[in-house]
C-alpha cells in the first residue's frame, strides 16, 4: 500500500530515534497531526520554517521530518500572532504532521554527526566524541580517520567541498600546515564538546555556530601542547547531511513491512545567512 | 612628570568607565599589580590573551587595559598549569598590571558601541538601543544614521571597510537590494539585544557572534513586517575601534592633571579564526 | 457591519479584562486563530473542552471567549494525542478562535466575582475581598449585603437557586440558625484567599473546589472568635454567571463602534460530575 | 497489667506504620507527650481538632492516634493563641499524648486504603495503585475487583452505603450505566494518583477531595479510549474505615505481649461541613 | 493590682521590642503561654534552658523573657523525647508562659548592645555600627567612646570587669599597646559584622562567638591601614547586661498604667563551658 | 638529586592526600606556582598569611603546604589591594608556590585528626567519627582510647598540655570529675559532627570554633542521658599536629624515589587572638 498511518511511521522514526534519548531540556517527537492520518509524502528538513512549509505545502508533504524544535520552549498560545503560531495554523489547515528528531538524532548510531562525519572525508570506523554512559557506539559528535595524513588546509577544503554551500567560508583556526589525520566533528554547535575534544587529543574539531570566548580560550588552551585545530561550519550545512541518511533509513524500514513512503530532502538553505562582504584586504583563502 | 601611579591611572580610568555600570555576572577593574608602582606605558588591547602578553612584555607596558575580563567566574587558583594562570605568573613576574573596563565600557558615553557606528559610517547624533533605565545617553548599542539612504549591499561593503580586516566577511541576512539608513549596532555578542532591536523598527542590526537559532527566528519573525536586516561580523573586530577611543581620553584626562602616559593600541587580531575555505561554488560576494 | 477582525475583538475584550493584570503563572489572551480573519460570532463558555468545540462547530462560532485557559502550562507539542491537541487541530480546522479571559477576569470591574455575588442575591456596593494594592475597585473576590439579616440556611437555600443547577448541592460548614448579612463570594477555588476572608470578618465566605484541610483549618479557626460561615458550590456554577455579563458588555462596546457581533453563552455543564449518590437515596441523574 | 507505658505503645505503632515509609515533606510520630508516661486507653480518629480533644477529655484518654498532622509544616510557636496550639496546652494539661501517622499509614500492608476498599465491598486480593519501588504490597492506593460487574449507578450506590454518612453524597463522573467491575480507590486526596489510575485502565477510581480541574481534565483524557469513571467521597469518610482497623491490631499485638489497652474509634465527623442547599429541596441536616 | 493578663504583658513587650523589627529568618513572640492567663513574677534569662526552667518553677514565676529562641527553626513536633520538647512540658504543666525578644531587642533603641556598650564602659551617645535603612538610632551593634585613650590591654582588662564572669578570659588580637578611645560592641555573634567594623575604623570591635577564619581575615585585612583590634568574649556574657535593663523598663511601662509585676534576672550562667585548662596551670573552676 | 620539580612534588602529595576526597565547597591543590619550576625547600603551615609568606621569604622556600585554602571561594582579581592579592603577588615574585591539602587531608588515614588524637594521648587503633561511606578507615574526625580511664579534668589537663601554646585555655563542658577514657576528636571547626559525636556515646569531644548555640544545645542534649563532654581548643593548635606528620611522610615518599626535598614546619601561631584578659588577673602575655 502506498502511504501508511501517522503512527506507524512515527513509531518507526522513533525506534530509529529513540526519544529517551533526548536531553531533558529538548522538545523533541509529533509536534502536530493526527496519528489516524495517512502519510504518503515526507519531507526531510534541518528548520521547520516557512520557507519549508512552503514547499511542503506546494509539493504535497503529508509530514515534516525537522531536525530542529519548533517550541524548544513551552508555549500556552499557537495564535497565527507569531511566525511559530503561523506554522502551526498552516500546517494543521493543510494536513500536514510535523515531527522533530533533534538530540535524539544527534546521539543515534548512526546520527547527525555520522553523516557529517561522512561528508567531510572521514572513513573507517567512527566512533562518538562523548560517548553516552556505559555505550561506546551512541553519544555527541564522532571521531573518525582520514584516509591519510595531510595539512590542515587540504582537510578545510575537503571539508568544505564536501559540505552544501552557504554564504560565508568555512573559519579555520591553527597553523594551516600542520599535518592532520584525526579528526572529531559535532552536527550543530559543538561548543559544549570543546573541553573533550580537547582532552580527546584529536588533530581537528570541525563543528558550528563558535563565538569568540570559547573558541579564543580552546585556541589558548591548545596553544599549550599541541591542542586540536579548530573549525567552524555554517549550523545548517553539518546537519543537512543527516537528512538524505534518516529518509533512506525511513524508506528502508517502512519497505520491509510492505509500506512505502515517497521521502524528499529539502535543499532549501535555512540558515539566515544570504550574502557576504568583506573589506579592501580582502578574503584570503587558507594558505 | 613621566608616568603615574597605578591607583592615579585606575582612578581615572574608573571615572570613564564607571564599574557600578557593569553587569551584576560581569567581572571589571584592577586584575592583578600593586595599586602602588608607577605606570608609564599602556597598552589596549581587546583580550588579555598570550600574543598580547607578549607585545606588553616587548614594548615595556606597565599596564595591560583589556575589554574582556581574564576570569569571568571566579577562580580559587591562578597556578600556571592554565594558560590564564600562566598570563598572571607573567604579567607579575614582568610587573604589568592588568585593568578590565568590560560591560561599563560598553553602556558608556562614549563606549564602545559609539565607535563602532563612527567605523561603519554612521553619523549624527547617536542613541542607546537599549538605554540604561533613566538614561537615555547610556546604554548597550547604538542607533545611528547613515549619511544617506542606500542599498543594505552598499552598507554591508561600507562596513566591511570601516572594520580591521579578520578572517571571513561580514555575514548579512536579507535583501541585498533593500534601502537602508537607520542602523543599530551593538559591539561583541549582540544576540540578547535581537528582540531590541526588532521592536526598533531600525534598517539594520549589525553585531558580532550570532548562531543560528536566534538570527533564524530573527530573520522568520522580521519577515512579517519588514523587520530589520542583519549583519553578523568579527568579534574581535566590532570591539577594536573602541581602543584607540579610550586611549585617547585617558592620555587627554591625565594630561590636563599633569601627568603622561604613553599608550599603544594593540593591532593583533585576536579571534581565533586565522583563515577560511569555502567549496566548488566559491564566496559570493554581495550581490 | 456584520462582523468584525479577530483583531479588533481581541483589541476590545483586552480592554475589559487588561492582560497585565492577569497573575504571573496565568495564560491568557489569544490561544488560537489569525488576527486578520473575521469575526461573526461568539460562544463565550467557562471551559475550552471538547463538548464546547462541538457547540461552538454546530453553531457556527467564529470565537471561543473560555474563562479557563486551554494550555496553563507551556507546551511543546499539540499533537492530536492528546485531548488538548484535539481541541486545537479542530478549532484551527474550523477557523474558530479562542481567547482566554481568565485571572485578568477574575480581578476586573465588574469581573467573575460581581456576576457571582449578583446571582447569589447580594446587592449594594461590591467591594473587593482581596484589593490589587492600591486600587479600591478591583480584586479577588467580592463582598456585599444581602437585603436583610437572614439564617445561614436561607442564605444558602437563596445561592442554591441563584447558580446554574449542577450534580450535588451546595455544602455549608457552621451554625445553621445563625443569622447572616455580609457576604464574601469568590468564582472559581477561592482557598487561597480563606486567610482573608477569616480577618475580614464576613458572615459567610462561598467559594468553589474547597478540600478538608483548608475548610477544616478554617472552620477550627473561626470557632474561636465567632468567624465566618463558609460554603462550597460547584466551581463551574461559581464563574458561568460571569459569561453572560461578558457577552453583554462586548456586544455594546463593539455597537459603539458601528460593528455588530451574535453572542452566545454555553450552557453546557463541563463540571466533570454528572450524577450523585448516597446511602438512602440512591443515585440521582443530573438535574 | 493494665497499660503499657507510651514508648512501648509508640514502638508497636511504628512496627505497624513505619516512619521511614512517610513522605519527605509529611510529620508522622509523637507530637507531644512523654515517653514515660502510662497509657490506659487509646482513642483513634482522623483529625486532631477541639472536638476530638473534648472526647479524650471527656473518656480518659491517655493517647490520641490521628491520621492527620497538627502541625504539617514546623512552627517556633505553640501559644494558646492559635487553635493548634489551644490543642498542644489541652493535650499536656491533661496528660494525654498525640501520636499521627499518616504517609506512612497510607502506604502500610494493610493500610488506609485497605479498609477503605473493603469498605466500599471490593474483594479478593488488594494490590497498590502506585506500589513503593521495588514492593508489590505496600504504596498509595489499592487495586480490587467487585464481587461481579455491575452498572456504575450500583457500585455507587454500594459505595454511598458502605462508607459512613457525612454531609453531601458522593459525586459520580462518567456514564451511570457503564459496567465496572476492577476499581481503584485511594484514602484521602487522592489527586496526585488520578494519572497512574488513567494508566492503569481501571473501571474506576474513587478518591477524596478532587478540584474542578484536575477531575475535568481526568475526564477528557478518559473521554479517548474508554478511561475510568470517576467518583469523590468525603475526604474524612475514606479513613475513617482505617480507624477501626488500626486499633484492632494495636489491641492484638499488644496482647501478644501481655499487655492490655483499651481503645475506642471516634465518631464525630470532622469534615468541615455539616449540612447540604440545593435548588429545589432546601437544606438538609447532617444525616 | 498585682499581675496582669498575659496579653497585657506581651503587649508592653512588644512596644519595647518591634517584632516587626526581628530578621525574617528569627522566631520572636510568645512561644507558649495563655494570653488569658495572670503573670505576677517575670523571669529574664537569656536562654530557655533547663537550668532556667527550674529557677522559674522554683521562683514560681508566670512568665520566662528569654533572649535566645526555643524553636529558631519549624518542628513538628514538642514531645518529651527532646530537651526542648520537656522545655515545652514542664512550662505548660507549671503554667509558666515564654516570650522571645531576639533579634527585635538587638536592634531596638535602647537594645542589647546598649547595655553591652555601658558594661564596658563606653560613655557618651551611643549610635548603631549597622543602623536600619533611613534610621540613626536603631540597629545591629553599638559604637561609643572611653572617658579617655588608653592602652588597649587596659580597655580589654575593663571590659572583662564589666562583664559578668564566665569560664575562660577575654580573647584579644592586636597590639596590646595601641591606644583606643572609639569602640564597637555587638552583643551575641557579631561576626556577620565584621566588615561594618573594619569599614567604620573603630579602634576595637568587641563581640562573642568568632571563628578562627572571620578573625584571622580580619586581623589581615586591618593589618593594612591600622584597622580595628578584636576582642571575643562568652556570648552569655554579652547579652546578660540587656537583661536587667528589659526587666526594669517593663515594670516602669507597666507601673505607668497601674500594674505591678514582680521581676527578676537569672543569674545562671548558661554558656556550655564550666572550667578551662591550661598547660601550666591546670583546669580552674568557675569563677 | 636535592630537589624535584613542582609537579613531582605535588604529584606526591596527591598521592598522599586525594583531591578527590575533598568536600565539593573546598578548593584544594595548586594555587599558584609553575609546574616546572624546581622545588629544594618545603614550608608547612595552617594558614598562607602574610606572616608565613615572610617566613617562607626569609627561609627561601619553594613551597608552602597550607592547610587552609587562600581563595576558597573563586575570585575573578589577585590585585594587590587585598591582602590575599598581596600574598598571590609575594608569592609569584619571590618563585614561592602555594599547595593546600584542606579537606583532603581532614579525611585522610592518616590525617589531620589522627595527628590530634596522637597529641592529647589517644592510644591504640583510631577510628573515623564519620567514616566515608563504605570506608572504615578514612573519614572527618576520629575516635580513640585512653590509656587509662581518668577523671575528665585530668584529660583537659594533658590535651592542653599535647597541643602548640596559644592564647586561651581550653574551654571544657561538663562535669570534671566524671570519668572520661573514650575520646573523639577533630582537627579544626568539628561543629558539624556534633550529632555525630552524640550519637556515638563518646566520653568526650574535642574540636574547635564552638560558639554558644551549638555548644549550649549539645550539652542540652547530653544532659539526657549521660552524653559527651566537650572540649574547645584553638582551632590553629588542633591542626598544627598535622604538619609535622604530612612533611615527614612527604620526605619519605620522595626518598624513596631518590629525590630530596628540606621540609620545615612553622610555627608561627596564626590564630587571631594574641593576648586574654580577665576579671582577676589582667591581660596576659602570649605565653
Amino acid at each position: 500500500m502506498a502511504g501508511s498511518t501517522l503512527a506507524v511511521v512515527t513509531a518507526e522514526l522513533e525506534s530509529m530515534y529513540d526519544p529517551a534519548l533526548a536531553e531533558s531540556w529538548d522538545a523533541v517527537g509529533l509536534v502536530c497531526g493526527d496519528p489516524a492520518q495517512v502519510v504518503r509524502r515526507v519531507l526531510f528538513a534541518v528548520d521547520p520554517v516557512a520557507a519549508v512549509v512552503d514547499e511542503a505545502v506546494e509539493w504535497g508533504a503529508d509530514l515534516i521530518v525537522a531536525h530542529h524544535p519548533l517550541y524548544l520552549r513551552g508555549t500556552t498560545s499557537v495564535a497565527a500572532t507569531t511566525f511559530k503560531g503561523r506554522v502551526v495554523h498552516r500546517l494543521i489547515k493543510n494536513d500536514i504532521a510535523l515531527f522533530t528528531a533533534h538530540t535524539n538524532a544527534d546521539v543515534a548510531d548512526p546520527g547527525v554527526s555520522d553523516a557529517l562525519a561522512w561528508a567531510v572525508g572521514l572513513i573507517g570506523p567512527l566512533r562518538p566524541l562523548q560517548p553516552l554512559p556505559g555505550d561506546n557506539r551512541r553519544g555527541l559528535g564522532r571521531i573518525g580517520e582520514l584516509p591519510e595524513r595531510m595539512p590542515l588546509r587540504e582537510f578545510a577544503e575537503l571539508a568544505a567541498k564536501g559540505l552544501p554551500p552557504t554564504a560565508g567560508p568555512l573559519r579555520v583556526a591553527g597553523d594551516p600546515g600542520r599535518m592532520v589525520r584525526t579528526i572529531a566533528v559535532c552536527g550543530g554547535a559543538g561548543d559544549s564538546l570543546l573541553g573533550t575534544a580537547l582532552a580527546a587529543r584529536v588533530d581537528v574539531f570541525l563543528t558550528a555556530d563558535l563565538r569568540h570566548h570559547p573558541a579564543s580560550e580552546f585556541m589558548e588552551a591548545a596553544a599549550n601542547g599541541d591542542g586540536p585545530a579548530l573549525i567552524d561550519a555554517a549550523h545548517w550545512a553539518t546537519e543537512w547531511p543527516w537528512l538524505a541518511d534518516a529518509a533512506h533509513r525511513l524508506t528502508s524500514k517502512l519497505g520491509t513491512k510492505g509500506t512505502t513512503v515517497e521521502t524528499r530532502v529539502s535543499d532549501k538553505v535555512t540558515d539566515a545567512w544570504t550574502a557576504v562582504a568583506q573589506g579592501p584586504s580582502g578574503l584570503d583563502p587558507l594558505r
